[in-house]
């Protein structure tokens, strides 16, 4: 009988040993795919399916004049703020602030956090109470806001449509030298959907078991196996709106006074070169990774992770740090006497 | 006799032609070198020597790392704030707003307007004060200024020694890791260094005659008759230290009070894609190139310049709108936990 149950105990072992082993890369893939990840596609013609919008097709033009009206300041009331500002495409998408601060350098008046434009094509809605659909009706949002670039879509319209290098980009865009301001932030849009960073869990989803260490494999084990997957899915690994705090309350919630949606609902963030992007959460009071691991531990999953299982699942996201597209700095068309004056008041 | 008169006005009517005539290029290259007009070199290495810092010599490293440090914003106490803010390389290496806009939304104290970085290698002096010797040393300057990006020495090295990514590469650009505030600046100036903008004008002074248009040399030849080239000279078409007002008192003296250095000396700014710099002058006070070419007649040359040659001036000056450098938006090493956290108030 010893006998019997010391092999049991063999083959348990062995198994177990078997099923946490890095040779078991292919498992873990399934696993993964299994809860949800999905990768951002190698091949071309895939990812161009899953980040166009049928309603504006991506075309290089319209790339090419997003790209320039996103860094362009002169969409400020100021001409001191682009898109660029708080989601700087050198500092992971983001402005590395707690809270986003524009015209007049007026604090977000909920002191929200700006997500990273990288991969926020894949989030299924946009801004953290969802409230947009995607990114060209996100882009109409802070030009306008008071507290973000402050300006009207008339003195957006106006200024861009006084520079006649602009109407030709738009003539060869669009097909017509017509500006409105749909038409810019549909072209903000459209650049921002080709921001997107792969990065080797990609390459790992997509088969290649080496491309992970073994330590990040044990990582997404773990974040698998706690339930981080349940929420950051998908390829974004975040982008669905979902109850926050759900088992504990959030320690920061008094930083700010953003509830959520009106049930109560937050856009999960994107995971996606998240060792780049803090502050943490909406209100970017946490710094540490670590700690934001931790925090989710317990006000999402009910649970105490301990600083093993947190420094694993940090170890796993920093396989999400990925290849950023390069971007040549465009040069702007420049001003011309017709074009109405900054306002920095 | 009548005939000899007749025939002696032919003449001179001829040789005044011949003297304006688009055939007389060559005369016109000579005439501007005579002002002290001068070229940026076509030829790499006479550029090299033009542009280089024997005490900081250009190199690849350097360039590249200055780069960064140009566009990176934790290089100021807000985390909002770099270099390309004020002197923004997408629209003429300015800011495109009268008076400097920094920390706080604090406005410069004097009304100053931001120069240019284009060509300001150029510039025998730096600011409009020419307090400061080389772009090396002027890089000092707007850092630790309160109103610009107000951070510390201390504070500055603090951040980027944080960062193991600039450890490194401060240790392939000097051989060292060491990071001091002295390095952070030499580095941001020789990536200034390396940012001119060869425009038609060079190759017309480089011996292409036909590099200009007709009415370009027309308004070059009046930009030289009038005396404008006196103080708009040399490689920069500006850069040194010259007395204004000369003639009679400048219109908006009022707005800010900067009344130039000890001596009332104030810097030339270059003329070098004078079309995209709007607004003009120390105080920015002037949005329109003609009025700026009017109001320096009568200042500093003490005459009323005609329309006609404020707008044949004003296409001299188009020819100096030069190529910029092409500039591949940097991808800048992420903070850790070390690094100092950003201060907005």
């Amino acid at each position: 009988m010893k006998k019997r149950v010391t092999i049991a105990l063999a083959i348990a072992a062995a198994t177990s040993l078997f099923a946490d082993a890095p040779a078991a890369g292919d498992a873990l893939i399934k696993k993964a795919k299994a809860a949800g990840l999905a990768p951002i596609p190698s091949d071309k013609a895939a990812l161009m399916k899953l980040i166009d919008n049928p309603k504006n097709p991506i075309t290089d033009a319209k790339v090419e004049l997003g790209k320039k009206l996103y860094f362009d300041p002169r969409l400020s009331k100021s001409n001191l703020i682009s898109c660029n500002t708080c989601h700087n495409l050198a500092i992971g998408g983001v402005d590395g602030v707690p809270a986003a601060i524009g015209h007049h350098w007026t604090a977000n008046p909920h002191h929200l956090n700006s997500p990273t434009v990288y991969n926020a094509v894949f989030m299924s809605r946009q801004f953290w109470d969802g409230r947009s659909p995607d990114l060209e009706d996100q882009a109409q949002g802070p030009m306008q806001a008071a507290p973000e670039m402050a300006i009207t879509k008339e003195m957006a319209v106006e200024r861009i449509s006084s520079m006649p290098a602009y109407k030709e980009m738009f003539k060869e865009a669009y097909g017509s030298d017509e500006i409105t301001f749909k038409k810019i932030a549909d072209t903000i849009g459209t650049f921002e959907r080709t921001l997107v960073t792969p990065s080797p869990f990609d390459k790992f989803l997509e088969g290649d078991a080496n491309a992970l260490t073994d330590a990040q494999k044990e990582g997404l084990k773990t974040f698998i196996d706690k339930g981080c997957a349940s929420c950051h899915t998908g390829v974004g690994l975040g982008g669905s709106m979902q109850p926050f705090p759900v088992a504990k309350p959030y320690k920061y919630a008094n930083v700010g006074d953003f509830k959520g949606d009106k049930n109560g609902m937050v856009k999960v963030p994107t995971l996606r070169n998240i060792t780049e992007t803090a502050p943490y959460f909406h209100n970017g009071a946490v710094w540490s990774l670590s700690e934001a691991i931790k925090i989710m531990g317990e006000t999402q999953l009910g649970m105490d992770l301990t600083n093993k299982e947190v420094a694993s699942i940090k170890t796993f996201l920093t396989s999400l740090t990925g290849k950023k597209p390069e971007v040549v700095y465009p040069i702007l068309p420049p001003v011309t006497e017709k074009t109405p004056k900054p306002i920095t008041k």
